[in-house]
């Protein structure tokens, strides 16, 4: 006979555990606890219930007569402390292993929790050997430590506060869309655009596919296909019948780099709006996007958010505070040129990135959008601004402290006719035939921009490599799993 | 001086409109209008107000005195009627153009629909010769004839029902997982894992990469990379952290076919559980999954899902809420055979395909998991029943009508001895090395399933090709865009 919580009521649980039977008595009280997970456990108000929590052993101190555990299962990066009675210790329960555990949980006399688990039944599900394992009990390993073991890094409490991290921004982003009547697209991976005629793609063919010049049709798709670096003519499609449309992927860069800024795939958040006449809408999105999905995650992950700012990026959260209460700046290319030069640094042989660093530095640490670039360093679909004396596209970029370059974008060129002109100059307008028909059936002023996910990541945690912030890392020369 | 809403109240707007200067007054009324999306204006209460609304025109309808438009920005199925003088009448105003129109939401005489705009100003964004557009006003085109203009097919009714179906069913899924406690896990595109060894990869290289044998080390990532097939063992690791994770993303095949039932780039929901150690629980999920993300659609996009079950698939409503309302059958694999042997027609020569359509059939048209499949058929990583006679692993597919294999999952081998072994037997025991240490280090019961989401969509709206259910279809010999 099964024995199913629903058919006994709680309380004959107790009657059932002095059944004589020992095996018989754990089986009982495993089927008549409730199971719950430690994020639930530790803020239950129900002292005295009986639970069953499953998870994996994060500490374990053996005194005269009780034996203390921590047991996370992952809900949430505080462990449930687990109290019982040292004769139930083993040489199985150590650091790593996975447990089940019944018991009763009590008001703690400790003021570091709320809550314990008086564990009656302890069961070791799998063993780990601590010699082996190669996480120590106690000791706070470096992120660039972790990152050796991609297939473990997740069993590390920063680590697993930042994928809790990244899976509730992903939410947010999410939301925020939602809730401002934006259609989620799925652009495809697989795409025969090359884009903006870029570099640094990546090819796609069947695995034993052989290049072969003199085989008619040598591609599997039969045009040569790439892993797409952007969404967003596919998304220029879908504003012109939703107006409002985002999507959120993975984007890919063949990108011959093993720095702490790149990886050759990584996700992207694009949006393209219709009907929008002017860089400050399109700004204002990308502030309100910021700001929303960051509110969201501080105070949806609060503790897991605390670990980087106490421990990892000490500091952090004024900066963070400081970009959520203040104004984003503006200022046009031509400024920011001006700005450059007139510094007392030289910038002769630096870095783009560290430009932008210092713009926003310059700025107050506050994000600042800069904005209108010279028309000649824009892609074809940015739209002329017609202006005199410098001629410039109307395209922007937000740069954020730490990171630079958070999220750029433009207005589209939707004037069939320049767009045509544009397009012919460079030898384009029959592959983008289907582009420019866009603007011949019903074209409307649209524009649209892309945020980096992980930078965005970065920029609200305080961390600087970026392969600290996804959960498995691809870049030159690195493909681990 | 700029005018904004926030500074001028509403019930001013009738003043400026009274302005001498014809442009100046079009001006004042469209900044003094609310801009209004089409949806909301079909469900607004407020009749009077002043609105501007920007979208597309559905259909041109002159009479004597009158010009009645509809106009579709997306938001919804349903076009906003919009009623002005005919002298508004242009050329420009056909079929297909963009529109941007102020005016005042009134109560419309008609059954129809609750309101209709009265237009004062109409100004055309861009044009659309209906001439060369490839739809046309009135006429209801079919899903093969749109589906030969990937970048337009948007602004058809039946697609961009399907397209807001997909983004809601998107949301549906993941609020699913999420409260449920899951963490969503962005699992890698790119991945070194041939997974199952199955055939049909994509392998991934940068553009103008040569294939050369003698190259010492030929490759970007320094090993063969390749598009995923599954995201299951990335699930895997983290399932060894969080207990419940899942992903939701693009997964590949290099499969050469055309047919209606196959792409080369798919969405997958993947899930991953520890701690679970019965075919039950993982049927739990995922027929929760089902009928929850359903439930979610149907109330969510009532009327754009009405489109498919009553001009598309007629009848299938029917179908989806006998599934809804109906527990979903549960037979082994042993009882799908006899029952296929035993049947009058003749399976020899037959697809799997077909096999699985009828096992739905003889289950009264109700969503059917088939279990316990023979050892030798599944793949390393399904757990072994270690029964007799037959030798079976804990595999499961759920099969559905219409579609067949909606889903596939199984119990995972945790015990490492075991895994080991059937490694061993195939020769990859090195390649796996990191999916063993997840067995070392506190190994638990754990399985998981997949569900194909185009499919899920197809046997919920009754649509019979794969390439109608995808904003972008990517299949062999075809990648456009």
């Amino acid at each position: 006979m099964m024995f199913t919580l629903q058919r006994i009521p709680a309380f004959t649980s107790a009657l059932f555990c002095r059944c004589s039977s020992k095996s018989f008595q754990r089986h009982c009280c495993r089927m008549l606890s409730k199971k719950v997970r430690v994020s639930d456990a530790l803020s239950s108000k129900e002292t005295g219930s009986n639970v069953r929590i499953q998870g994996w052993v994060r500490s374990v101190r053996p005194q005269k007569d009780n034996l203390f555990l921590h047991v996370n299962d992952g809900s949430s990066l505080q462990p449930l402390q687990v109290v019982t009675s040292s004769h139930l210790n083993t040489r199985d329960l150590t650091f790593g292993c996975a447990v089940d555990i019944t018991g009763t949980l009590e008001k703690s006399p400790s003021k570091r929790q709320n809550v314990e688990l008086h564990a009656q039944h302890i069961k070791v599900f799998g063993e780990c050997n601590p010699v082996d394992f190669p996480f120590k009990i106690k000791e706070r390993h470096s992120l660039e430590y972790v990152r050796q073991f991609p297939h473990l890094r997740c069993r590390t409490n920063a680590f697993s506060s930042l994928l809790r991290i990244r899976s509730e921004a992903t939410t947010a982003i999410q939301s925020f869309f939602r809730d401002n009547g934006y259609v989620q697209i799925h652009t495809p991976v697989i795409t025969s655009n090359d884009c903006e005629g870029a570099g640094e793609l990546f090819q796609v063919e069947p695995a034993g596919h052989k290049n072969d010049s003199d085989d008619p049709n040598p591609h599997f798709f039969s045009v040569p296909a790439y892993l797409t670096v952007s969404g967003q003519l596919h998304l220029e499609v879908m504003a012109g019948a939703f107006s409002a449309v985002y999507t959120f992927g993975p984007t890919f860069r063949a990108e011959n780099s093993q720095s702490r800024r790149h990886l050759a795939e990584f996700y992207m958040v694009e949006a393209e709006i219709a009907f929008t006449e002017s860089l400050d809408d399109l700004m204002k999105v990308m502030e309100d996007l910021f700001k929303a999905a960051t509110e969201h995650v501080l105070s949806s992950c609060a503790e897991d958010v605390e670990l980087f700012h106490k421990y990892i990026a000490p500091g952090h959260r004024d900066q963070v505070d400081l970009m959520l209460k203040r104004k984003f700046n503006v200022i046009s290319y031509t400024e920011a040129i001006d700005i450059l030069k007139s510094s007392s640094q030289n910038f002769t042989f630096s870095t783009e990135a560290k430009h932008e660093k210092f713009l926003v530095k310059h700025c107050g640490n506050v994000p600042v959008f800069v904005i209108n670039y010279p028309y000649e360093l824009k892609p074809f679909y940015a739209r002329d601004n017609h202006d005199q004396p410098n001629h410039t596209a109307a395209a922007v970029d937000l740069l954020v402290p730490g990171v630079g370059e958070l999220c750029g974008g433009s207005l589209r060129e939707e004037r069939l006719e320049l767009l045509s002109q544009r397009l012919a100059q460079a030898g384009l307008e029959d592959t983008y035939a289907w582009y420019l028909q866009l603007r011949e059936f019903g074209s409307v002023p649209h524009g649209g921009f892309g945020m980096g996910f992980e930078r965005y990541l970065q920029c609200i945690l305080g961390l600087h490599n970026i392969k600290d912030v996804i959960p498995f890392a691809r870049f030159s020369h690195s493909c681990l799993l």
